[in-house]
């Protein structure tokens, strides 16, 4: 395996969607087990003004299919951001799965030159398709799910660092 | 620009280091503002079975530095994590960046398919390169650096994901 930029979007992302599922069932069996209801979870957050955990894991699925889509050049798939319980939050990660796992990597060739143009809400940004995977895609990525993980270990849930990395 | 080992290590390491400097600086303003020793931020957790924030920016150094050196073949430089306060932090994310700005693009060409081998404290991984960046270095170091960032958040530093991702 050569390093390409499928490698370095696919590659991270697929690991990292794969590791967010199997948090979020240790997140669901912890709760069983403590018996508290999952959603208190769902709706957690470490700051009042901060996105809730389901945001997050939401934020985390978009990054992923959204930068597969831009590096291809074509729009991202829309998902609907309706989960509200756990089993939501894992389809969702699923059919991200699902989605990156269908592009062809030979679609990406050459996405390091590409021109990326986001409009965020509040303004318009432009990349070359290296500098939108180093500096947006993937530290974007992780900042949601990192943050994911930090909810469910801060609220008490059994994971630790190895549960996120994966073997 | 093209994609490399380099581009997709030293160009993620790099940029990361200089936005944890800078949330640095904007938890050591908001200490001075709310009027506490930032010796609080310092120790504090997001769990008491996790690492404090002094051992997250030591290991969010650790895994740029060690990981730039591993991918060359050679020894990673020994930091003495003697750092005690916000300033100590702070050189030590400079001196993480000199590193690894020190090393040569070229030193890393082909490393995608060396052979790397960590030995930690109760197993031992064998990756390629290319795995070792993708499922190790870079999930490892943004680890860390969100973990610090949302211990700061945590704790009301007037953050958001902007500062974690600069401009």
């Amino acid at each position: 395996m050569k390093i390409s930029m499928h490698a370095m979007s696919h590659g991270v992302f697929r690991k990292g969607l794969a590791q967010l599922q199997h948090v979020l069932e240790k997140a669901v069996a912890n709760a069983e087990a403590r018996k508290f209801e999952t959603s208190v979870l769902v709706g957690s957050r470490l700051a009042p003004d901060m996105l809730p955990f389901v945001r997050q894991v939401q934020l985390a699925s978009d990054f992923a299919k959204n930068s597969m889509a831009r590096l291809q050049g074509v729009d991202p798939p829309k998902f609907e951001d309706n989960e509200t319980t756990m089993d939501d939050l894992f389809a969702r990660v699923k059919k991200t799965i699902e989605y990156i796992d269908s592009v062809p990597a030979a679609s990406l060739e050459g996405s390091e030159t590409r021109d990326i143009v986001l409009k965020l809400r509040d303004r318009t940004i432009e990349f070359k398709g290296l500098a939108f995977l180093q500096n947006w895609a993937l530290p974007n990525f992780f900042f949601h799910t990192v943050t994911a993980y930090n909810l469910l270990r801060h609220n008490g849930v059994d994971i630790g660092k190895r549960d996120f990395l994966g073997g």
